[in-house]
């Protein structure tokens, strides 16, 4: 089998590889399809190497098929088609005994601080499993990880039915905000300043917002009556969405902190505590973001189709990256992983 | 009767004035003991002339005695003591009818926005009163105001018995904070670096950390045995503070943030995606924490008394004021304003 190994600056090989028998509690897995993610763009921009220490294979959006089950492993087949949620968590800490296993306080990300998926066969444990329904293909099943990123999101900000929201940033995880919000029956629209996301966004019939021609906030008052948004997620990581945020947000006004923000912005603690504003910071995913992810795709409630650029071999690793770096408003490439 | 007027410059005036006769929906009281808040000495300081417009009769930290009733109260005789919830609100605005009119988006303070009760008769709204048991007195009635900030504030936080709270400020808003979270059963401490302060939280075996001379992380890493902080509130407004609310918070904290941050601080909004933090801002109370307040009082369980550092008369309000101002770290100043 092959594995893709990330090599440091901006450099992929790809390896003749051995497949890793499953342990007890373990299956292996014939990759089928892997999502370029944004951390596996800021790992190819060198950034993370302290973390990743290449070489390494990364990738953890993905589908496949289980190929081997380890002795100990029950519910699953031979030949079933699954998603992985990439987390290893330790189970014992504060944050695990809490019930937030997610972001355990020594959480590994898999295809990150551990080998990912970019490989022909992948060996995972079995708690990380979730089936894939049979109307779901492996292409839309590579993105069923960020979708769960975005129905996480939406979840942490208790938005309802009827609120209405603004998504700041129409990048692949803002737009499936933005198409989460909606299927929970909010109004949302998008603040973007790059036309050809607010394109992708219309194609959803999301309205949008520049903001560099049009004042966020002059739009959100008229649009929501001078109350402000009930909701706002941050999915940008600029200072001037830090600044809109707190403006665009209703008295009692949830702000979900999606975005990584690696310099510590200014923010307006005035505002939070004069309209008793709530930011809620949201990481990964847990168990039920990838049920409501699943079913939302299965039923028809959200089409990942439009979502995918374009798909590469796992032998054109190396141009799928370039490519993606090279076309900042593409939205999502997949990397077939499927032995060649 | 005579009504204290602040004049600009660090200023007061004695004049005389005349008593209103209540509204159809109003009640006039004579004003047992006002408490000096640190917004008045902030109003006292001339930074907020522009919005109260002096000459202006300031004060809401209040206790009083039904004196004159308008037609249309019922509930409440001649004679009684209450305290007043210093708020007019519209009740029209998109955040009173969501039910949060304490954070009405035309909100007027009494006291700031309106005439307050440095005078010796206050004639008010009946929806603004509380009533006073028979064993409060009214000195510490007066107090109820600034103990229904710390109820509501504990309340915003969520804060149950058994977890581990860090007030950072010993003022007296934080020393008020740290007793109501006392007195829902969670544990708590106070990072304070002026030593008159920590004595005071000692009075009421609240242990203190100087954050000065021990690192507060450290110090909370011990005591929570690596979990961190369950809720931290922040009551002193500094940026030091702001490094420290996100370092000493668990993972899936709450911060409080109670304190008035005149500047925009920079704050670590990677923590909050990390940890998946919460910010709660909490402004002034509600219904419900005047009641608590008047409850925990009642009962025994939160004694205000050590809280009163001095009572002068309203003539000498001018000195009450000042030594206020050369007196920083004195908890509650009393000015009594009953008929000399």
């Amino acid at each position: 089998m092959q594995a893709a190994q990330y090599i440091g600056n901006k450099s992929f090989r790809v390896v003749e590889s051995q497949a890793i028998s499953p342990g007890d509690d373990e299956v292996r897995l014939n990759v089928g399809y892997v999502g370029i993610c944004g951390t596996d763009m800021h790992i190819y921009h060198g950034v993370m190497d302290t973390r990743v220490n290449p070489p390494h294979t990364i990738g953890h959006e993905i589908s496949g098929t289980i190929a081997e089950i380890g002795k100990n492993v029950a519910g699953y087949e031979i030949g079933e088609r699954v998603v992985v949620r990439p987390l290893d968590w330790c189970g014992e800490c504060p944050a695990c005994d809490a019930g937030h296993s997610h972001v355990c306080q020594n959480l590994k990300f898999m295809g990150i601080d551990t080998p990912g998926a970019f490989q022909n066969s992948w060996t995972v444990k079995s708690r990380t499993l979730h089936k894939l329904p049979a109307n779901v293909s492996l292409q839309q099943g590579a993105l069923i990880e960020p979708l769960s990123v975005a129905c996480h999101d939406v979840a942490r900000s208790r938005l309802t039915a009827g609120e209405k929201a603004v998504v700041i940033g129409g990048g692949p995880i803002g737009q499936l905000v933005a198409l989460v919000a909606k299927s929970v029956g909010a109004e949302v629209i998008i603040s973007e300043p790059n036309e050809s996301r607010r394109d992708f966004s219309n194609k959803f019939a999301i309205p949008t917002v520049n903001p560099i021609e049009q004042d966020l906030k002059d739009f959100v008052d008229t649009w929501t009556q001078g109350k402000g948004a009930d909701v706002v997620f941050e999915v940008s990581g600029v200072q001037p969405a830090v600044d809109a945020m707190v403006d665009i947000a209703s008295v009692r006004g949830r702000i979900c902190m999606v975005a990584i923000h690696a310099q510590k912005p200014q923010v307006d603690l005035f505002q939070f505590f004069w309209k008793e504003l709530e930011l809620l910071g949201a990481r990964v995913y847990e168990h039920a973001d990838f049920d409501m992810a699943i079913d939302l795709v299965a039923s028809g409630s959200i089409d990942l189709a439009p979502f995918i650029t374009s798909v590469s071999k796992l032998s054109h690793i190396s141009n799928a990256f370039e490519n993606m770096d090279n076309n900042p408003t593409g939205m999502k490439a997949l990397v077939s992983c499927a032995v060649e």
